[in-house]
């Protein structure tokens, strides 16, 4: 049997989703607890990594296991062997042929920040400092040059490989405001690695007028990185869902 | 001189606010930095203490140095020698009769929750868990009756002195729901030791059905600590701002 399950952490203490050679990932944890929930050893497949320090309100996850665990009890009996910055929402069957991974067909990321002169102590590990003044109206029409299906090679990490496919489908983003707050929200099919960081890096750039306000588009078209803003911290990133078209 | 800040920090690593014989309080850490800034043993005083693990957005302190320190570059300067979870926002003069405890007019409070079967990682030192089901609307409606002036010798941690004058006057409480988050904000004079936790716990055991509906009422008029719910955790409970008439 092939259970599904949905995934809340806080990525502080951890070294990403994805088991490595250095560090506790969420993964080895999680797989460590259902192992002995299961009394068997359970390997957990994610929708995909997520680096070092970044949160996740729904990560997603599936694990084989010949044994019937009641559905209803799972999350609970899960939990009481987490941490508290773990913690399993939901779990349901899937067919054999549900892959957690290739199955999806879009995920939404969420970025927090706030606009202030100094670190805000309440916030320092939840939301990202953007020292004022930045023009927030120039970012969100900015922004909408990210939507569509483009060539997002300017928008990974160095360490990417030349040859991946780095086509993608942006669905949706939007910048909001609350008080001091601004938070990106960006729907696609697929993000490239540090691809959302770079993509709010180079629109706080934008909005503080160290890149013009075509910077976003100038990189989609020209595919250089170096148009854009720096890479924004880890600790203001949050996966907040995956999305299948039916399990 | 007669220095005025404002001060915002994060609760989880601190005994509170004041100092006291056992462990790291924030006033203990921001009296070091603005001695060593100073070149001078400065202590302040505070707006009022705040509880083990409860945050500040907008905690208030004055003290006093004859020496000159130019005012726009001091809250810089002594965030340099703070620690990331504690901020002084501001900083100004005041007259010497201005006391940050006597002089102040109306404290508010806020407490974040968020409803849901489970802990939330990602604001697990931030917000209280209310476990589902709750009556939010019931739950607003009850907390109209703290407004007003009112003994709230109910309202306070038993180890209040029964001598001490336990008469406030609160000007408005409002309980907001956004998503599975509720934030109650609560503005008045002052506040009993653990008054604003005491009305978040028995708002809530109204809300769960544990308590009447009348249950806030029920405690001002009898004074009765017993008909409340329990106290809740700090780590929801933010002092957001102090607010003086003129300065």
């Amino acid at each position: 049997m092939r259970y599904f399950v949905t995934v809340e952490y806080f990525g502080k203490n951890y070294v990403g989703w994805q088991s490595q050679i250095n560090g506790v990932a969420v993964q080895d944890v999680l797989n460590r607890a259902l192992s002995e929930l299961f009394g068997e050893d359970i390997r957990t497949e994610g929708s995909g990594r997520t680096d070092s320090g970044v949160h996740a309100i729904g990560q997603t996850a599936h694990f084989d296991s010949d044994k019937v665990f009641p559905l209803n009890r799972l999350p609970m009996a899960v939990n009481s062997l987490l941490p508290k910055d773990i913690r399993v929402k939901s779990a349901r069957i899937v067919p054999d042929d549900f892959h957690v991974r290739y199955s999806a067909k879009r995920k939404t990321y969420v970025y927090k920040m706030y606009v202030s002169r100094f670190i805000s102590p309440v916030r320092a590990d939840t939301h990202v400092q953007v020292v004022p003044p930045v023009d927030v109206e120039i970012m969100k029409e900015a922004l909408q040059d990210i939507v569509g299906t483009h060539d997002y090679r300017a928008f990974s990490a160095t360490g990417s490989k030349i040859t991946d496919n780095t086509v993608r489908t942006i669905y949706s983003a939007e910048l909001t405001e609350d008080g001091d707050e601004l938070t990106l929200t960006v729907t696609g099919d697929g993000f490239l690695y540090n691809m959302v960081r770079i993509i709010v890096g180079t629109l706080v750039f934008i909005g503080k007028g160290k890149r013009p306000p075509t910077a976003l588009r100038d990189m989609i078209e020209t595919g250089n990185r170096d148009l854009g803003g720096k890479t924004f911290p880890a600790h203001g990133l949050y996966l907040y869902s995956v999305v299948y078209d039916e399990i």
